[in-house]
């Protein structure tokens, strides 16, 4: 798939440390062009350049560092069509706000958490579900708005679940047992403060173990009929934030559907191909998963760039003697987690024509 | 119960790091004195103070540190009788030696991992199974030792076990699903490269996760008839190395015999007392379990040192949807499980006269 | 000097990271005992055990965690007298508040930096200028006050102020060139962001390069006349934060009065003895300096808890060929500079009679 | 330049962490192709990407993983000619082999000490003093050897050296005082223990201060009649290891030939130009050299990528009351400091005709 024109899109909170990933991942892309950005009170009417402060490594991109910041609102100047906007907007705000955004015909893809869960909202990870794309029509169906929301996952629910997805289909699931160990660019910026977490780990993440316990189950739930039928799986998770700057660790021990060893478990993981539609993401990786043998892999320093950040890595297969088998899944959480997520979400909307018919 | 005079005892491998614990443990220690150090090759025949490379806080105390290093053979030279000696070595000399210090007439105490499955050398905690050391005279009669060896846990089994100890007296106790998260110190010096480790999650432990799905299931055997039974318990581990200089934390989920709420659970280990044994220990605590009702506790840097070092934090009692419970714990690797829990079973077999005695 | 009865004191602010010190340090004081807390709206009315998210190591004292937190006024209850308070408080209410408290009677010791350079306040550290207390009197002339305000100086300052005095009396100081590398408790709750600090230094903490610019200054001045004369000494300094928790080192270049060598520069030091007033003290200490020999000392975490937090350890004394000799300096940030160097100023007003008095 | 064939290249220890960053660093040079390996006998004969222990981010180059590791001999097989090894030997294996691969026809390219301080061996870093390289000649023909040693600066001394070249030809440099903090990877692996560095610093590294206090004279020297002579500066320094992973501070004050501002100083680091011979280097920047004026910049995690790790970031230029100007720089130490520097100077090599024309 070639572009002739690039996309315009938008970022809304583009000056918080999720938002200036948007901003850096969006700099050279092939598709889309950022031509609005929107911040808080602080920096309306300020270049995005100034305005930010700029929290990840690098600089601001220098043509978009002279966009000016906007409030956001639904007024949000984009030059030409179709309106296209990702959103790294604070919860509250996203709660309020993205609803009004799909109603003025913006294609919303989202890295905030309150429409997660909402039946008619696609939770989407186009290397696990692709086809719940489709719950967009039922949305703007229901809701008679133009355009839609698209939510990407948590970025502890996202460092597992795609080994329990290709586990899903081969063998079936019907348990999980999480452990994760987190880092903490997940908490944003200031975050959590350097007092609580040098030399220490925090057992407990607000919200976090719920969010592992109820998201997986829609991401592997079964899209017919217009809506997500979730998956019948009993999940249980403690989410730890631990002295590290990225990448999420989750330990994962799980109930199948039927037997399998570890060898096979292994193979189901290397032998897994994403939906052919994948293929023509231009983010896309060639291969998105990546089985590391060694017994200490995957690490979050060694292991979290990979696919620029964009692939999962998994280890340590092996049988666990509670439930059938264990496993090691590491990911990106503020790439794959997070805004590369959301980018390869729209990227996929793109190919199946849901931003080029409205 | 009071001493008149001090029991001397020697220190095999005092120049190590969980060497130089005992050594600062013992200094100012009520039954205790120490008047024997063993060390490597290097440092035999100067003074300890001098030949160690001290490497925890502190400094080497003053009398200690006058002690004429010595080789580790039984010909050691003890002040008095009867001889009782901790051992720090290293696993493979003490696979070698500590039967002979046995042989010769010492009570051996290790925190070496050599005998710990080994059917009549008790693997004890005296909050735990303090009846275990009955293996002592099993021991003896079959192999005409006039000593004895006694060990105690690896850290990170020793960091969850008394919550389980509880709940398997409580409800009864089918399976335990085990995720660590283990500090540093515990791989002694050097130890873990920084590295490796800064900025990092190593989730491999070699050995570790073998000796987490093996050593409960003594722990919390049946002592009777002079052996232990092992407890018919499922168990499943994952050890991960933090960057965190001290204490192992536990996530673990466990099957119970019978079902229990959190409220139960939580209710079973605030009124758990100790064996009335245990009340005579100089070094024991009033109470050597808290539960910490705060979501985001244990933590290693917070809890660690409670009760000097010797008691567990135990936090976060909740349903596990997948098996029935979920808990943290936490204990402080060098001290509750290394050093002060050997000194622990010393004073355990002092006032069960099996030092007196020989 | 022995009480028969203990001192009433308040602690203004006692809820903040520093105020939370001053309670555990005074918790068991042989001179002083805690009769009021005070603290912020949020937490006024409350038990300070309640109201307190306490933030290190250890729990509240359970006597003055009984406490109902007050307001931060001079109606402050406190039972018998002289009232004498300890401020912990945030630097604008402490410009605010103090000297009211001082007009009100009050002797306030303050961590607080306001008044720290203020001529008629002493800028005091018992071993370093306890002559200077003398200020008190030109305070309370000056300004009618009952009471008066007693500072100590700034974490970082202190680090390497005791060498520089005993360097300046033994040889005459005539510039000295500072790198601090500061610990983040120093920054105070929730202080420095993770993610700014883990994996990285920065090079900057606002005012401090200023404030060890100028407090030694008067810290090395001489008191005569009821004034104290800065010393004439050139500063230049650079102050970065480090990933270290607690402790803060200093390293030092000085140009001398006279040519001196790193052995006179080291006799100096270990042949120093602290004032005689100073050996009243019971916070005080045998050693108030240790000189580490050892070329890799000292260091944050092996050497900050020396002396109960209250210890300089000096090290790594070298020619400097751009200047005359170099050291090293570490003190704990929040210990011997901040709540338990107030606590030893106050001890030093009893013993010279500046509280008993009015 | 345009190369029509690459030029076949070895690196010599090329399975240490140094190696590793040689080889990954190549592994897509335009002008240089690795066709040959060394490393220690437990590697010998296996394929590279085998023997070796990867510790650096992503994986071996698949080609170079292939090559089978070869001893560190002058038999070093090399495809085509001219010859031309990277050395990232230890220092004592490199003090006895590298004179023997310059006798035997290589130019030797080395990030190992041993011959820094030789007379007759350029100090070489292309930014800084670029016809240095001329002490090739003298080397060659006082020797006899058809080959040469070109060595870089240790990684703490190259942090601070382009600026202090720059203001030495702008002002006259006389004196400097730095203090410096250094990264946990310039010890290699596995280098610095994690119990020694985390929750730490590190005073002391050993040999450290010396190379800071003497590798800038030469660096700064003044290359005439086929030698260097030293620069007349003085020198006082203090290293320190701190927790990051990579890039080393250096915080400096120095003295003036003649008095300039901050302004000034910021004004000739902003105008300076490296000379055009380094303009044809592939690796060469726009700008080696970025002048950060937020006040608290450089700082090891967001600046040590900048220009791919080749960059200098400096910052906090400001009047020094003791001497006249401090200021912070920032570089790569394993990057900038060590293999890059060692790759650009052998790029500076071909570009001047010292590999053609032997």
């Amino acid at each position: 798939m070639t572009m002739t024109t690039k996309i315009p899109v938008g970022v809304l909170g583009a000056t918080g440390t999720v938002g200036q990933r948007f901003v850096q991942l969006l700099a050279d892309h092939p598709w889309f062009e950022v031509t609005a950005v929107t911040g808080s009170e602080r920096t309306v009417g300020r270049p995005y350049g100034e305005g930010v402060q700029w929290k990840i490594e690098g600089e601001p991109p220098a043509d978009i560092g002279e966009l000016i910041v906007q409030p956001t609102t639904t007024d949000l100047a984009l030059e030409g069509k179709p309106p296209l906007v990702f959103s790294a907007l604070p919860t509250e705000l996203a709660r309020e706000v993205e609803p009004q955004f799909a109603a003025a015909g913006f294609a919303v893809f989202t890295n905030a958490s309150p429409f997660r869960l909402t039946p008619d909202v696609p939770l989407l990870i186009p290397e696990v579900n692709p086809d719940h794309l489709g719950l967009v029509e039922t949305q703007r169906a229901k809701r008679g708005w133009p355009g839609f929301i698209v939510a990407n996952a948590n970025c502890s629910t996202t460092s597992a679940i795609l080994p329990l997805k290709i586990w899903q289909d081969a063998f079936g699931l019907e348990a999980a047992l999480m452990v994760t160990l987190q880092a903490i660019s997940g908490a944003g910026y200031p975050g959590v403060a350097s007092l609580d977490i040098m030399d220490n780990v925090i057992p407990h993440i607000g919200g976090e173990d719920g969010k592992l316990e109820s998201e997986p189950k829609k991401l592997l739930g079964k899209f017919a009929n217009g809506q997500v039928d979730w998956a019948d799986i009993k999940l249980s998770a403690q989410a730890n934030r631990v002295p590290v700057v990225d990448g999420h660790l989750a330990s994962v021990s799980v109930k199948l559907g039927r037997s399998a060893s570890a060898a096979e478990g292994i193979a189901a993981l290397e032998e897994w191909q994403p939906d052919t539609v994948y293929r023509e993401l231009p983010s896309g990786l060639a291969r998105p998963l990546r089985y590391q043998p060694a017994p200490d892999r995957p690490q979050p320093r060694l292991d979290r760039d990979a696919g620029a950040g964009l692939a999962w890595t998994v280890g340590k297969v092996r049988p666990c003697d509670v439930l059938d088998l264990r496993f090691l899944a590491l990911a990106h959480n503020t790439l794959r987690g997070a805004a590369s997520g959301s980018i390869l979400n729209a990227e996929l909307a793109v190919v199946m024509d849901y931003i080029a018919t409205f």
